[in-house]
């Protein structure tokens, strides 16, 4: 029979509130923010919603023995200003969720939030509520954030067709080095390209571009051709080319990129800072095509168990 | 220089996706759920969207040895159902949001996305997208919700008035027997309530009567006092208080009821289920009066430091 109580208030909990629930002001869509059960938005009607949720947890997407708090914080938006991103979608509102490991302390919550926070701050797009909460476990950060489409269809990933070009928005692979953590989120870009081109689809660069493509291609019904020598490759992904593997494998399949990849019947989109990678084909295989040679692309990748 | 892969997708995410895609589908509000890095809603024009997020932690608000992931994931779901209800919100949509313990299994994740989704369901309220990683930490789950208006105006903490009656919707205390685990969200009863009285302040209890008394009294800038004798004692709080508490002590600081507590200027609202407890004072102390005597009513709980 248990009866040890589960769900108390902690101390400190009252002046993290006391502390955020000024930050957090209506305006804009927001008609009421934080300080009730749940936040209040008016949103347009002409307009669509696009939500989406991703966290961030210690050891998995940051180390919080080496990360400040703030900038746990602002990955933690980042991310989800990056799925934004992905659809040509306009970041409206967020909200945050922090689980806190105890003795933490309040200092070290508020670098949390003022990571998000600033993050968000730089696309308009405010903290309106959250959930904040300590235990015997280690940090996670879970952010919740709300788009609208703004006069921009959404970008899915499924609607690539063959013979479409792809495209990605920058240098890739090496990014544990730290871009990881630092990446500016695409999003104007994403709006600027989804108004100035047909884009046939898009998703953001996290898992890594054979991944990410494979996704794509798995959600449109298509297959892929990528040229190896047209692949841009970072220069953290030289550095980290010490391990073995060549800076193309880094390129290829490290993750957390945060750029863009796109398809576009285009052939030439006329926008500075795009990569030209590769083609849709109608066959589903995915293939790197280095001169002659053309292999399977497989989407490498440390695996751990559910 | 670290340089080991932070974020890698893991074996058995694409098993779960593939299980999961097909679960969540277009209809309603939801034009796309799940598939791409956003769910695309429709929201209505002449409707307030209420959003909101509320996370169970291991240890915390559930005991991952002693209960069941289907469980957890119902209590992760209810929760903010409770919280659509304290704004007498009609549930629309929710995200779900989980990190699981490597190692825990695809069955496992199965489980609780189950729980969820039924918890949701019962609500009509579909799960349209979320984000599942595994870590080396704990289990936590999080739960995103939009609720709407759909005609009846938000109830808020803030406009309770000196004279309004106080209220609770069932009888409170010792839910750590099992009832935080599996009670039921009071959705219904909170849209009845908003549209048949002028309810002028509302919350869900979670974190106690005397707690979240003091929520609506600081929110409202007015005190309170409540009867000893009418607050309705549940037989668990009888049984709890084999402790040495009271069963009254026990009602009005345990926590996890997810009752409702409102106040109105009516006294007395013509639904069944009704307790009335008390009324709400100019002045803003909250007491409670036993008989003649009436000393100030203390939020007792277990604080842990942030």
């Amino acid at each position: 029979l248990r009866v040890a109580p589960f769900n108390r208030a902690v101390a400190g909990e009252q002046d993290f509130l006391a502390w955020i629930t000024p930050r957090q002001k209506p305006g804009g869509l927001v008609e009421r923010a934080a300080g009730d059960d749940l936040a209040v938005l008016r949103w347009p009607g002409d307009e669509l919603l696009l939500a989406g949720v991703d966290q961030v947890l210690d050891t998995v997407h940051f180390d919080s023995r080496i990360h400040s708090p703030r900038d746990i914080g602002r990955k933690a938006m980042n991310r989800n200003l990056s799925d934004c991103a992905a659809m040509a979608a306009l970041p409206a509102a967020a909200l945050a969720t922090v689980a806190l490991p105890a003795g933490a302390g309040l200092e070290y919550a508020k670098e949390l939030y003022l990571g998000i926070e600033q993050a968000g701050a730089a696309f308009d797009c405010p903290l309106v509520g959250g959930d904040t909460g300590s235990w015997a476990g280690k940090l996670a950060v879970t952010v919740t954030i709300f788009g609208r489409s703004a006069g921009v269809r959404p970008i899915t990933r499924g609607s690539a067709q063959p013979g479409d070009t792809v495209y990605v928005t920058g240098a890739l692979g090496g990014s544990l080095l730290g871009r990881h953590m630092n990446f500016e989120p695409r999003v104007h870009l994403a709006r600027q390209l989804a108004q100035s081109a047909r884009l046939s689809s898009m998703i953001d660069l996290s898992d890594g571009l054979s991944r990410d493509l494979r996704n794509i291609c798995r959600c449109s019904g298509v297959g892929a051709i990528l040229d190896a020598d047209a692949i841009p490759i970072h220069p953290d992904a030289v550095i980290t080319a010490k391990d073995g593997r060549t800076p193309l494998e880094h390129a290829l399949h490290d993750g957390e990129d945060y750029e863009l990849l796109l398809t576009c019947p285009l052939p030439v989109i006329p926008l500075p800072g795009l990569y030209k990678i590769g083609v849709i084909t109608a066959d589903t295989g995915i293939f790197l095509r280095d001169g002659t040679a053309q292999k399977p692309l497989e989407p490498l990748a440390w695996e751990h168990p559910l």
